[in-house]
């Protein structure tokens, strides 16, 4: 056996993929007595998990097609749909597509606007998982810097469209930046929305975290433009990650092509999640388990902030984040955050992703800097684990 | 709005890309007063609800993990190694890999092996799910003409590679085939194997149907070589559709690259279903059930087989099938089954699908054939719907 398999030929950008840090710490971080603030992971107490039950008994004693194919359930589009006027958008029933987390809504996107080797624009640092999906075009990066207290620098993406760049889309993440933890500007959200109007781009606008805001809201790009913005939405972070239920807020044209792509890549996403998840919401209020959810990642917002002023060396660059999951930090120049990663695992059992997993041109601008997590532990494990950290940093 | 939506630069492939008929007919199914053969639905009496509310009582109240982003679940593999065992196949979990139903593994191997334009080989009927999946690759198509009672021209195969053709892989069902009802025979399994691995060609062997057999069980292609051959399985026809649980069996070495195209695709597929299926099998015997699935079906097969002996014209050939869903059948040359069936689903209130939807090079060859599945109505429907037909025909 195995002798024949390296004959195998691969699609060309499979020879040289390589598996993600992320994946690589979702192993990780389910290690017994580590304390990850390297994923993105909610915090388990919030998850309702005896009302998902009574609506799951509901459905099953309820709904002859619970456990049939069936289509995508209108039924959890109103709910997404009434979702979004939270989140200051209007839209109606043909504008939703259901997909398996926002990781789906990116990837048949990409899948939809792409041709392999196209040119995209990115931020120098971003999201993962969005990079695996592209991967397969091996596309042409344009990336942009990126501001830590107003965002990604519209003026320069300005220059670029104007000198003739002509990107397949721009992807961003306007609230609760992956792995930044920025908050765009209101300023550069209407500026960026008109360029890609005039240029005729396509954003992809991620916002998984846009209503994890824990001071005041922004409106997402969206609000400002619905034709050339291709919005991403979740239930991942704000009710439960493996139920796998994201959508796409997209010019109704869109989405008949979006179902063409989605039926080949797996029919449907689970229909008995979708169903559940419908019955579950006739009964929730989203409103207030928003504000407990705000009001408690609030405090560990504050929590890991002010425990980094306390005991990161005071050369330590890092901006507070308005929303989502993440803080940023910049370490001086001589710490290489990868090298140090081991370390701090073993000494001070602690894990974080060191900042060149985010570079898109994996570069050198990342090397002295980490994302930290602050949900998924308790105000009393981030003081703990900072303060460990601190102390071999 | 909508000024601008024209102008946005789609993918290629995308301008011209259409509705599959088994989305629309899915719509079309789930009408009242319609009795549809025309989707490869299990039947709902078979889903074991009570059991499975169980599982998932038990999986929300014992494991923390429930909700949370967690890794494929290796006690599920473990599930699928012995379910593979009863299908003949021996294999270990370090060549299982979970996905969303059959139809992702079967999109995440064309994904690995696919360049676009490249050419493949496939069946001249096929399961339009693969022709979704193959889409957006436009591929060199090279087709093969299929026995009904022995499948695959296997001959071809051979003059086809012997010339020098070299096909990014060959799409087999070689057991209940979709949508032609097929059984590949013993011998012709042994030489396309052996053609592939000679020429080393893939094989991506899609097997949803081959537990459902109704008299004896061939052994899958996986089964003479596991080198060239890409195995894909599924709980959707055995279990329950909607919880969207699939499986490929694939060389170790292959199972790091699709799992890097997987995390990019969706991150995971609902590793909640993944859990409560894991619990909810620890106390079944697949045995029992497989049996019990296995004599109703072969009721309605028998039944769809001699109704049609009975209410269609002498004229129509049709075999009888040994597995899956499925039976073809080629009515005199003169009748075109796609203009037929709006006229049969207004005066019979029965539904198929035509040949034309399953033809891989959309021509005229599928023009007077059509596919009933048998899985999905009672033996007293199956009884009055093809009377109905018949009368009609």
């Amino acid at each position: 056996m195995g002798q024949h398999n390296h004959k195998i030929k691969l699609a060309e950008w499979a020879l040289n993929s390589k598996f993600s840090a992320l994946q690589e710490s979702l192993a990780l971080a389910n290690q017994k007595d580590i304390l990850s603030f390297a994923l993105g992971l909610p915090s388990m107490e919030f998850f309702p998990k005896e009302k998902y039950l009574e609506a799951i008994a509901y459905l099953l004693n309820n709904d002859q097609l619970a456990l049939q194919y069936a289509p995508p359930l209108s039924s959890l589009k109103k709910h997404i749909i009434s979702l979004m006027k939270l989140r200051g958008i209007s839209c109606d029933e043909s504008q939703v597509f259901l997909t398996t987390g926002a990781q789906q809504g990116i990837s048949l996107l990409i899948k939809l606007l792409l041709e392999p080797k196209q040119p995209i624009i990115s931020e120098e640092f971003a999201y993962p998982g969005f990079l695996q999906a592209v991967e397969p075009y091996q596309p042409n990066f344009i990336t942009i810097k990126t501001d830590l207290t107003t965002g990604m620098d519209v003026d320069e993406v300005n220059r670029l469209l104007s000198s003739g760049a002509r990107p397949a889309f721009i992807y961003a993440i306007a609230d609760g930046h992956n792995p930044l933890g920025t908050t765009m500007s209101y300023e550069k959200r209407q500026r960026l929305v008109k360029l890609a109007t005039n240029f005729e781009i396509p954003i992809i606008e991620d916002d998984p975290y846009g209503l994890l805001h824990y001071d005041d809201m922004l409106l997402p790009l969206l609000a400002f433009e619905k034709n050339w913005v291709f919005y991403v939405g979740s239930f991942s972070k704000i009710l439960a990650p493996s139920l796998r239920i994201g959508w796409i807020i997209a010019p109704e044209n869109i989405i008949p092509k979006l179902a063409i792509l989605k039926e080949g890549s797996d029919i449907n996403s689970s229909t008995f999640n979708q169903r559940a998840v419908s019955i579950f919401l006739n009964d929730f209020s989203f409103e207030y388990h928003l504000s407990i959810l705000r009001s408690e990642y609030k405090k560990r917002r504050d929590a890991i902030y002010n425990a980094l002023k306390q005991y990161f060396p005071l050369e330590a660059v890092y901006e507070k984040p308005h929303s989502g999951f993440f803080i940023w930090v910049k370490l001086p120049k001589d710490i290489n955050t990868y090298s140090l990663l081991p370390k701090i695992i073993k000494s001070a059992q602690v894990a974080y992703i060191p900042g060149i997993s985010f570079s898109v041109q994996n570069d050198n601008s990342g090397n002295n800097c980490l994302r930290l997590n602050f949900s998924h532990c308790s105000v009393e494990e981030i003081n703990y684990g900072i303060r460990r950290m601190g102390q071999l940093i």
